[in-house]
């Protein structure tokens, strides 16, 4: 705390000393204007505000949630309510303060009429974080426009479980992907002077059973080295302007109440320095779900001396309850100040301290041809071909049955935090407000010629199986069959992916794996979509018994999805994306995660085979790629940085991308060490017959583990070190022996220099 | 080592300090004589020793292992075999010092034609740990007659999740229940002069997945709160001798190499004394499978040093790799001393340092009467009527249709570590060497009037469903149709159930629930019997489209739980068994315990329904019993002990057996803390009217937790207490108000004592 008094400037001193304790509780919370009967946050109909918006800020504002992004407003006419708005919480509170506004921003900015671009497990399917770093810029520059300070996006959850809901808002089950193309989406908005926030710290995606706020079951290592990676990267190296703590409790303890994890780790040994928010009502979850608070006085003052600073969306569990506990002399009223000087010195960093908010903008760029071509080329890098016969490209395809549920479905090309999806599904026959081209669409422009049937056979959760058999028989008459199935994003029960709908299956929703096998049976070539928000467990169409022919797994596309999709089938645009997360063999067979010690994966002590049916890094392109001359150095001291470079070649004829993945594996440590870790990467573009060597400036602090007494230690000793098309293939491979023992700080763990050399010149690029 | 060195006989001292740095070697291995292809043990077939025996033993044998128990020998022709060997160790190694004989005894001491006993899973079912302890008194006796002087068993492992193979091996998902079951067996066996060895220490049950030796995701508090306790009781309560320690990794760090474990924790918090011998291979696993070793030195040492004394079941990663180390100068000789005096300590109790192994066992009681007695006991107590709607007891059913794989099957009956399924299994067309009449033969004697007609239907694991037309004519003949469905227990992949079966659904195996739901369509009433090793996911025959009219569940009820089964379907007895674990909604649902906080449960918070089909606890009787009148005193001092008591009452006309479960919740707590759990119990019998009051001395260290501090506290605060029939059901509820608190000592976590006072007089009985 000395610290940060220290920190912040004389102004923002100056106003606490000024401000009464109503002033100061007021700047810790926000207010849900908007907050309605729509369930767009767990329990919120149990926790919808009795406040008045005009008692909540008679002493200032911290926050105004969600002012955008809860009901389908026109944005230029909300933006000149909330400048109204700013101007009269300066005029009229006594010190003139205006409010954060914060919204969602984690496929766009969650705003009527504004871009929906890619959901999350799609930007790491990219495996692309310089393209996800220009599309947090322009999600940034639209949220600045419309006076919104800060964003809660990125979701940093290291998946653990396929089987929750939330996967579709997470980037990978690689701490070090997710904490590179995480970190790139923070440099992106927070470029156009937007804060991000991290979330959820920390824990929320290993739930028992996957089910959303269930107990996590992780040792201290499992958090230290999985799932705290991502927060470090994205403060360290990103900047990152605010956290927002997990619903989650770890062993036992919930980390809205948590010094140890919300002090210590986060701003201790992380070295954050920024503001805390809560996620939405966990500050109340502590007394009425968690049980470890007596009452909302109770827990509020356990999240406030735990490290929470602000309560969203709305303060009814923090302000009236804190200042109640100091009125009666539970609590020393100091304990406010720490939290009210880190909203003060963002609003002063923002500078909201000194805007007058005289001009409401006329005119905000919200989805115009900068987020379209952006839109487009995130969505094209990341589709993952699966499998292949040979039946794509499929550029000549001149009699196609079109079927399946997603086929014609603007809500399947968005994941659950899209506008359309999160609250426009409460609004029904509003129009969607941008442009949404189905795969239907896109298909019948991409194939002006053909003949398109279209029969959706069933719907994407229901068991009406009547459809079928006319989608049988457009098939039968049909030279290709492209069966587009999958999911519907949503929340809390609608839908069958998002925030709330976990899964104890993984089989496709509904009957679609019906309608695909009948598909398949009519011996039709069929080409198999899927517009998931999970990857579901699909072996029996990929090398079972009903085999299509090609299958491509696109992850929430969002707006300009199906055109990368059509371009994809017909050839016009060449697959890169990779599986960033591991294509499971079944929902029983979870946990899964590639990050596994020998013991996790196949071994002749269990029965049951965990191998899964595609493994992490998967995807096949329309042309070749060989990995060849994996090189590195004899030896590295530990705590230096070795050059690992790699010679990767266009073997095919067509140009294509290629992602170089480079693993390790360290074969005898003083804790189980995973069998395979991704430890770098760099996508490269390729002509045919084309290569290039990837230069990776590997940190030997890629190899380090949190050991038996709590240090992150490189330890000696030697490095197994491959590259390969997925996790699971090690097609050129070198061997590295480490030198000594190192101790990790926090400035070791860095992102990986990367260039990209062609063999006939050179060309540096880093990230 | 100090207290150990002053604790060991100035015998033990004096024999080690004659002692050759190869004969204490010796002393710290096992051999295995008859080791050979039966897969016995995980990754036996890699492990088979290369050492003669001869060379084994020149300087003398620390233990011999499974002289009885790995192929079908005659236990008396083995035991002329097994003291001259004893003589030869005497007579001719230098030091004269006989070797320990261990052997495993799970279901009874696993020898050709030795009773076999219910499996444990089924004797948590009976929640009677008097009659557990007499069992293993008896499996005690028949071991002490064979010159065997340590036993593998119990298993004190939590159950987590059912998917696990080594379920059956397993007490029950409660660790009160597993600690009380355990202790009482540990008594019973050591009161026959046999030391039990408690297994497997610790951790093992918790696997990813449920997979055998996959890694563990637990924090130290769920170490500590859950899978220790048993352990705890079964070492300060049950004074067990021997400890085993586990596969396990827990976040990343193998037991077998973890000092913390097995030194600080084992040692230090439980204070056990006794020798800690691996489970097979687990030293060379460190290396091989773990990876945490760089060779079979480096393995030894490091188990060694973290507080492994004996390596079973045979020494070739211990004694030969130690030995190396310690002449190549890496390691010190001196580190062997403490191990090798733990081994004469318990050689020196157990009398072997004077034994002359003169006269051989001419006739010893394996399987007798009172073995009979006691395993028809025990399988009538476990055996769980699932639900009822009257069609049981069936006294008077003449045309009764027997249907089932497990229906004619005498390996159905017997557990993964039977000699029957355990041994027997590579030997085929050995005759099993006990009666072990099947559920066919033993309804066929109950039933002397009836027409009682067998169709098998179907396999227990193939999908040949040829069988079944049969097996539905005979149920549409009879009155009555009895479907005996399940598992075979057996290891390795063979069979559906044990150790090494893994699964990731948990449907009845192969084709089984195709067998039973076309035998309901037949429209006769369908008894449902299910011999299995693990709870399956039965809710569509016991709620669902494919109702049966009644269910009973037995886990592998040993060679009298046919007769049991049989007089339980007749009402000649009284069901009385209870789930010691929670009957499974599906697969996908787990890893789930009962033990979970409120958000583990059902809640809005996810789509996904985690309520079980059946409650942990849950067992109907033929007479119905209600519970009244829970009483305790208004408030206690954390760390004494309160009076609890409840009235029991057969309300119903005939006579039956209750357990009375007394369940507890803190609602609110500096951590998160499970809506329920088991405080104590107690089985009572009570004639039709009669009724009882139930008194549980209860220490208020039963609602301790490992706090954030570390420290196992009593918090203080109301505790929520209540009785029903199960976990879920609060039928007589009472609060009690903890006042102060109270930090934990090992003294404090003691075994409950109950009485049960008759309502007209009191009788005083304790565990």
């Amino acid at each position: 705390m000395t610290d940060l008094h220290s920190q912040a400037s004389a102004r923002v001193h100056d106003l606490l000393a000024q401000m009464t304790l109503e002033e100061k509780a007021a700047q810790l919370v926000g207010y849900w204007v908007d907050q309605g009967g729509e369930v767009v946050a767990p329990l919120a109909d149990e926790m919808v505000t009795t406040t008045k918006y005009a008692d909540a800020t008679a002493h200032g504002l911290g926050h105004l949630t969600r002012v955008y992004g809860t009901r389908p407003v026109d944005p230029i006419e909300r933006a000149a309510w909330l400048w109204e708005e700013q101007r009269r919480l300066r005029a009229q509170t006594r010190l003139g303060i205006p409010a954060i506004v914060h919204e969602e921003c984690l496929t766009g900015l969650a705003a009527w009429k504004a871009a929906t671009y890619p959901t999350p497990l799609a930007w790491g399917a990219s495996f692309d974080p310089e393209l996800v770093a220009e599309v947090g810029a322009a999600i940034g520059d639209s949220m600045r426009e419309l006076g919104i300070h800060q964003g809660l996006a990125p979701v940093l959850d290291v998946i653990r479980d396929p089987r929750w809901g939330r996967v579709d808002e997470c980037i990978g089950e690689d701490p070090y992907l997710v904490g590179t193309v995480g970190t790139a989406y923070v440099r992106g908005v927070q470029s156009a002077g937007v804060d991000a926030t991290l979330k959820h710290f920390v824990g929320y995606s290993g739930s028992q059973a996957a089910r959303n706020h269930a107990p996590v079951h992780a040792g201290a290592r499992e958090v230290a080295d999985v799932l705290l990676p991502p927060f470090e990267m994205a403060i360290r190296d990103g900047g990152a302007a605010s956290v927002m703590n997990s619903y989650a409790e770890i062993d036992g303890e919930p980390v809205g109440a948590s010094s140890h994890y919300l002090d210590e780790v986060l701003r201790g040994r992380l070295g954050f320095t920024g503001p805390v928010v809560s996620d939405y009502f966990s500050v109340a979850f502590l007394h009425s779900t968690h049980g470890v608070a007596a009452d909302l006085g109770d827990a509020a003052e356990q999240a406030l001396r735990a490290g929470i600073d602000v309560e969203l969306p709305t303060g009814d569990a923090f302000a009236a309850p804190l200042l109640e506990r100091i009125r009666s002399g539970a609590m020393d009223a100091s304990l406010l100040d720490a939290a009210v000087l880190r909203v003060l010195a963002q609003k002063e960093r923002l500078g909201l301290l000194d805007e007058t908010f005289e001009t409401p903008p006329t005119d905000v760029d919200l989805d115009g041809e900068r987020h379209r071509e952006l839109a487009r080329r995130l969505a094209a890098e990341s589709v993952v071909l699966l499998t292949n016969d040979g039946a794509l490209p499929a550029a000549s395809a001149r009699r196609i049955a079109l079927i399946g549920p997603n086929a014609d479905s603007a809500e399947a090309l968005m994941g659950c935090y899209s506008f359309v999806n999160h609250v426009l599904a409460h609004h029904p026959g509003t129009p969607h407000g941008i442009e949404l081209p189905t795969v239907r669409e896109a298909l019948t422009a991409e194939y002006p010629d053909a003949e398109i049937t279209h029969e959706r056979g069933c719907g994407v959760e229901d068991h009406d199986d009547s459809g079928i058999a006319a989608a049988v028989d457009a098939a039968t008459a049909a030279e290709l069959a492209i069966v587009v199935v999958g999911d519907r994003a949503g929340l809390f029960g609608r839908g069958t992916v998002g925030e709330g709908n976990d899964v104890d299956h993984l089989e496709l929703p509904g009957i679609q794996r019906q309608l695909v096998e009948r598909v398949v049976a009519t011996g039709t070539p069929v080409v198999l979509v899927i517009l998931s928000g999970r990857p579901y467990a699909i072996g029996w169409a990929l090398d079972g018994d009903h085999r299509v022919a090609a299958a491509v797994q696109s992850f929430f596309p969002g707006e300009e999805g199906a055109d990368a999709i059509a371009g994809i089938l017909s050839g016009r645009l060449s697959p890169s994306g990779r599986l960033p997360v591991t294509l499971p063999r079944s929902a029983g067979a979870q946990p899964y995660s590639y990050l596994h010690p020998r013991l996790g994966g196949p071994i002749d002590v269990t029965s049951a085979d965990p191998t899964p049916v595609r493994p992490f890094g998967h995807g096949l392109t329309y042309t070749t790629f060989a990995h060849e001359d994996l090189h590195t150095r004899a030896t590295v001291a530990a705590g230096d940085t070795v050059e690992v470079s790699v010679v990767v070649r266009n073997t095919g004829d067509r140009a294509g991308a290629d992602v170089v993945q480079l693993y390790a594996h360290d074969p005898v440590a003083s804790l189980t060490r995973p069998v395979a870790q991704l430890m770098a990467y760099r996508r490269v573009s390729l002509e045919p017959g084309e290569s290039a060597r990837v230069v990776f400036e590997l940190p030997t602090a890629r190899f380090a583990f949190t050991g038996r007494d709590g240090r992150r230690v490189v330890e000696p000793g030697r490095i197994d070190l491959w590259a390969g098309p997925s996790c699971a293939e090690r097609e050129t491979t070198a061997t590295l022996e480490v030198t000594g023992e190192h101790t990790v700080t926090a400035d070791d763990a860095r992102i990986v220099a990367t260039r990209v050399d062609s063999l006939a010149g050179a060309g540096v690029v880093s990230p």
